[in-house]
């Protein structure tokens, strides 16, 4: 084997303590080619300039969709695209069925990045969806289903798309299936990729260079960063490495807790190999099955010519809307939607055990969800949903988030979820810390896990869900908010 | 949060390592409790008292079972154990059918482990399945599936079963689920488990303490370690950590390459990150999509009242059989069973670079995987389909393992695959040096990986398949070849 003994071994974790170092320093570097006020100006040139007129249309009068005679299923006459359909949940204490999206191809949301004066940047777009409840948002440099970007739909080619079909493997920093609205898709996953470019990219219309600082400062507006972008920056392994090993973090006890549970230097109150126990043991417990059902055998929702609702007026309705814009790959197409009956609440307890942040992620079983469950906020619901159904049983530790008082609020804004599937869907985010008065016991689908085992998690799929993934994002933009930081970084 | 700051916390990683150290000494140590020659001994005895009676039925005289009118499913009366249904698959180049068991319940494989005089021994069971083709061999302490330990058939209790349906997390030292056949199982997955116990154990009749070092010179004999006590093993952490640190050890250049393989000391040809992205890629490139169908709507298969068979010859049949014992839960059944036509070849090309031993797995789609394909053998298939089917392409490697020189072949035995739903279910597992003049090129399916990355990515559920575990199980046994070991493993 002597003429295969040349080719040189990678050392086996430089790379990805490498990219976490850049992206941490991107994080801290605030402003970057531009400044913040830039690009929040850009932004609302963008909103004036790219408009939609997005209008509520019967759902029997889609073009280009069709109801199966015999299913009731919603599909497009292409075969392509997504199909609404019903589906069944059965388990020991539960029974019920549901609309749910069915999409089984897997889309690329894609980041591409660059340095720029040593400091790494995202390539983010300023894109239009018909959902959002407020024009543009900022997404990913990519955001594209299968069939957009085989066009499907024979409309302009996706730009940039050519860095993600075939990167050079030195060029990915971050390349993981992750599933998006259990409640909403079945077995919906998309690829989240992080990429750096390997020449000069100009950004055309519409797209603009930002640092994560500033992306970190952009997610606490509400309405600002998309679904899609903030999934991929929770795959970013900012891992905040070494930084707190010698002196702990100048600023408050709360965001010195927060960087250390970054940094995988510190311990945890159960090892990820308990995690990973704990993970187990509830899949292979939870006797919750989901099956696929046409969607005229879905009980207690009600179809008329409109829209499919819930006869309480809980829980989502599928819509049906007509959407007109010139900066889409086509101008002009009808599609069903999915409009949440509410405004949903996601929220992740945490708190500091031995000085290292922790979060309280809990056990979510999904119908949608390819491996039966997967690790959700402490709390995430619709809150009035509990009005509309006094039989629903209310959440642990929803009343611990919405009674908690300013001061132990960390972060508390509203982000719509995807625009191009969900009809102004709009979450309240939170992070709330613990207080002393607070239930403590830990139910058995709750586990206190630190940032750092979570983004260990993230490099697999089926593991964090889109919500959690979130407040993931959400937390790490909370690590830049002290001055103190840079001085610190440069030190290490 | 004061009276939360007394929580100790645990240091990230320091129990994998301190349960690899003890599983390595466990390996190295050979003899323990007993001795080899005593633990064949038993087993040999036990063969003489645990025999069963199988007799081949004709699939429509099963008792207990029935013939879905509508759908011609194979189903259980009481609606549990398993169904064996059909399934379609489609892709861009592709498109067949075939019969498949649809068991959607999450069983139990777990191995009971207790020091004695500071060795680990794994408490094993003498099982006789009745698809075996020689009666007993060695399994798992526990193996049952959900109807079996919840108790479907009102048989007796499961010994042992209580160490896993709730340890202290302390004590467990892996618990992950893994997937089984994905061409003849949907969707199934068992509970990989190993937990110690935290008092005297007494070993009932046909139970008996063996060491993980005499595990492995068993695994060289023909049918003696089952299926599922292989998977168990493939998922211990056997990583050799710190022993080849400062000087290489003794023994052949293989023999270091496969220790330093094992090391997380060492680098490889690519990053684990290069290979999650690589797993992403061709996942997400993957347009071959399974869909359930009824049984009697598979195409190129026959139903005769004996058996289901392919129109060729070649793949499996579906049987039925008919058992009788003393030494099970339940004394007497019938059910179906798939009995492959041939033996099935899986093997791993090894090579060394760079003074490290790497595996050449591949990325197979499997109709039956929940995550769309798994990492598997470099070649895994019945070499005798391809006589009788000559339009089927022959794979990649296969002649290069068949035609390699004894010198170059590091294991070669026949092992059985799960002998409770598989008939005389053998296959042919290798390990085989590339040599000089062998195919280097590597086809995008396929990546050279060590064996600690593979044992990375066996922490976590549906990334290595069944076959390419008893090949790593198998990979394990090899490290403890040599004599000199014990002196060095004394001295790290």
């Amino acid at each position: 084997m002597s003429h295969l003994l040349g080719r040189r071994l990678k050392p086996l974790k430089t790379p990805t303590h490498r990219n976490a170092m850049r992206v941490t320093a991107s994080a801290i570097a605030g402003d970057g080619l531009g400044t913040l006020a830039q690009a929040e100006a850009w932004l609302a040139e963008r909103s004036l300039m790219d408009r939609a007129t997005v209008t509520r249309v019967p759902l029997e009068e889609l073009d280009g969709w069709e109801t199966d005679a015999a299913t009731g299923d919603i599909r497009h006459r292409s075969g392509k695209f997504f199909v609404v359909e019903g589906i069944d949940v059965r388990g020991p204490d539960t029974a019920w069925s549901q609309p749910i999206i069915n999409q089984p191809e897997i889309g690329i949301l894609g980041i591409l990045v660059k340095e720029f004066d040593g400091v790494l940047h995202c390539l983010m777009q300023a894109k239009n969806e018909p959902g959002n409840c407020n024009g543009v948002q900022l997404s990913p440099t990519v955001q594209a289903t299968r069939s957009n970007y085989t066009r499907v739909h024979k409309g302009k080619p996706v730009p940039y798309l050519e860095h993600f079909l075939h990167p050079d493997e030195s060029l990915v920093i971050s390349d993981v299936l992750q599933s998006e609205q259990g409640s909403w898709f079945y077995h919906k996953r998309n690829r989240n990729m992080v990429v750096e470019a390997a020449g000069p990219v100009e950004p055309l219309e519409g797209f603009h260079w930002l640092t994560i600082g500033q992306l970190h400062r952009l997610l606490a507006l509400p309405n600002v960063v998309n679904m899609d972008a903030r999934t991929v920056l929770s795959c970013m392994p900012c891992t905040w490495p070494g930084i707190v090993r010698s002196a702990p973090p100048a600023g408050s006890p709360f965001h010195a807790a927060l960087l250390r549970s970054c940094s995988p230097e510190y311990g945890s109150l159960h090892t990820t190999d308990e995690v990973l126990h704990w993970i187990t043991d509830v899949r292979a417990r939870q006797q919750t099955t989901a099956r696929r059902i046409p969607l005229n055998a879905v009980r207690d929702w009600r179809r008329g010519a409109d829209e499919i609702a819930h006869e309480s007026g809980a829980f989502f309705k599928v819509i049906g809307v007509e959407v007109t814009t010139r900066h889409r790959e086509v101008g002009h197409w009808m599609q069903p939607m999915i409009e949440p009956c509410g405004q949903e609440l996601a929220a992740f307890l945490v708190a500091e055990f031995g000085g290292v942040l922790h979060v309280l992620v809990s056990a979510q079983p999904g119908p949608g969800y390819l491996n039966v469950l997967e690790l959700g906020p402490t709390v995430s619901c619709i809150p009035d949903d509990y009005a509309k159904l006094p039989s629903l049983p209310r959440p642990p530790f929803l009343d611990a988030v919405l009674d908690a008082p300013a001061g132990r609020v960390r972060f508390d804004t509203v982000l719509s979820e995807e625009g191009g599937r969900f009809y102004h869907a709009q979450t309240r985010y939170m992070i709330v810390e613990l207080g002393e008065d607070d239930p403590v016991p830990v139910p058995p689908d709750y586990r206190w896990m630190t940032l750092h085992q979570l983004a260990g998690l993230l490099r697999h799929s089926h593991y964090v869900n889109v919500q959690a993934r979130t407040l993931i994002a959400s937390l790490y933009s909370l690590t830049t908010e002290r001055a103190g930081v840079r001085a610190e970084m440069v030190g290490a």
